[in-house]
């Protein structure tokens, strides 16, 4: 590039500033542009998102982000439609995106198909984005965690960010949102899959779904949830979290759901938790940034990319400490 | 440093050699001595440790690593004193090790009163050590790896690795031992805080202490612990983990226990997930040495250090992306 010709990298083009006026008009095309620029791999691509982003920063935060996980087969698509559909009907404009790194090798699964929202996806007070489908779990979150600043931004006033009820996803939604839901089955022993998976001490409120089809056993299933909280989650002062039934096919019970929504957000924005558990994940996002960069860079260094096979094969085999392993390719580093 | 009066570092001096031949004849002192070395913090006691660690690596290996956890109270001491006095009596060698890293704060905590392990401390057979005192988690279960591989050099050929039953340190522990067991009391709801904190995950062996005490609680403890196990752990197809009754303070159960230990090693063997373990750890350890050297030294970069709070600051306060600040402080060390 020549220095002469192009502009400094953090001047605004044209192309940049009729972005950032579409994102903050409110428009759906500009906003689903910017994304796209987040989502990018490519390096100006890049370059081009994180200075639209900087504009777009100071007028995004007054949504509420709502994590929504659950096993596959719980209905976190219907609900999320119901729920859409519900909040569009008070006065809400609502967006839905998805971290799902799965997709990164399916193509697409989550709100992938769009036709599984299919009302949702007619009214125009609702954004739906599916997953990104490039990258590690990290890199497919950090993207999503962008859109959602972009998406608050163009004036959207509710973001649900869907994830796949599988491994570290759900840790990682929590780690962006206010709020983290989940969708369970009225089915005996689900509560024993969350509690095995760490879930439960991340769940904030948990929404027993399809309580329509046997209301004893949603009963049962609530009770059973309500215990296993009360029981292994740590207490928090403020917050109790509450198990409710609800039925998406049957639009049941979306007023009771967002009542506790509104609850937590009341509690924890007068305990001061609401805004420094924010300022907390926006530095905790950042590390996170800082050390999968590290971690790139380490990897991609010439001299270390050459020894780290044979140096890998001597430590597997006991040949060399993982202790001086470490610093010699640490050295590497340093030298070059 | 000159280069022309001082030895390359890689090459022994005649205290190294000394050092290293005293921890191959099995010498106490010396073997002592090696793991103070690999304990200072001092950057020429490190280059030394480095070096004698690299020559007794290839001694290494032949024991069997087992680490020990369970709630303050569980009498995880009298149960390593009394399964320790009946290894030596078989004929083992015995090496006690500790990961405390609260014992930084403390000043000593668990292995620190030798008093505790009175019988065990008069017999020449056993090598006691308590925790590190020095740094993190990661830094304290570092130096305990490496005392371990000395331990092994010097003939022990049976490694306990004591932890405390809070925080993270199982896990860290579970990472540099073939074999993790818990030691509980026999208390419904015991069960509950293990699964809790995810230590039923890596539990390879439950053994519910002071069963002496009211055995039809042990039975039912037993019981429940067989159960949230068969429910809640992923069924490995050569392992599943036993639970068994002892009491440390009447020495019973320590043959059981002693045979779903060998049980364990025999079937790991079989399906080579012994050896496959090991050479995971060693490189899991070798990379969690670089992620927290590149840390390190990023948060040590100078531009990086006087810069941090303010872009911190700026993170927190929503006026700058984490992605964007990643990117900043990321160049500052790319360009020094």
């Amino acid at each position: 590039m020549d220095a002469t010709t192009t502009p400094p990298s953090n001047a605004l083009t044209a192309d940049d500033q009729h972005l950032i006026d579409g994102v903050l008009a409110g428009q759906r095309r500009a906003l689903a542009k910017t994304i796209t620029l987040i989502e990018s791999t490519r390096d100006d691509h890049q370059v081009r998102a994180h200075r639209v982003l900087g504009r777009l920063l100071p007028h995004s935060g007054k949504a509420i982000r709502i994590g929504i996980s659950g096993v596959p087969g719980a209905g976190k698509s219907t609900f999320i439609e119901a729920l859409g559909v519900w909040l569009i009907d008070q006065g809400y404009k609502l967006a839905v995106l998805a971290v799902d790194p799965s997709s990164s090798v399916s193509g697409g699964s989550i709100l992938g198909d769009k036709t599984r929202m299919e009302q949702l996806c007619m009214r125009h007070e609702a954004f739906i984005r599916p997953s990104p489908s490039a990258g590690s779990l990290g890199g497919v979150a950090e993207k999503t965690r962008e859109s959602m600043l972009a998406c608050e931004a163009a004036g959207y006033d509710v973001i649900l960010v869907e994830t796949v009820g599988v491994g570290q996803s759900e840790t990682t939604v929590a780690g962006m949102v206010d709020m983290f839901v989940l969708v369970q089955l009225p089915n005996a022993g689900d509560d024993l899959q969350a509690i095995k998976k760490g879930i439960v001490e991340i769940a904030d409120l948990v929404a027993i779904n399809k309580s329509d089809i046997d209301p004893q056993m949603s009963a049962v299933a609530r009770a059973q949830w309500k215990q296993a909280l009360h029981m292994l989650r740590p207490t928090s002062p403020n917050w109790r979290p509450p198990v409710i039934n609800v039925s998406a096919l049957q639009k049941q019970g979306m007023g009771d759901f967002w009542k506790e929504i509104q609850n937590y957000c009341t509690a924890m924005k007068a305990s001061g938790e609401f805004e420094d558990k924010r300022k907390k994940q926006a530095l905790a996002w950042m590390w996170s940034m800082i050390e999968s960069g590290l971690h790139y860079r380490f990897r991609n260094n010439p001299s270390v990319h050459s020894a780290l096979p044979e140096v890998s094969r001597k430590v597997a085999a006991g040949e060399m400490t993982p202790g001086a392993a470490a610093h010699m390719l640490l050295d590497f580093v340093h030298e070059s």
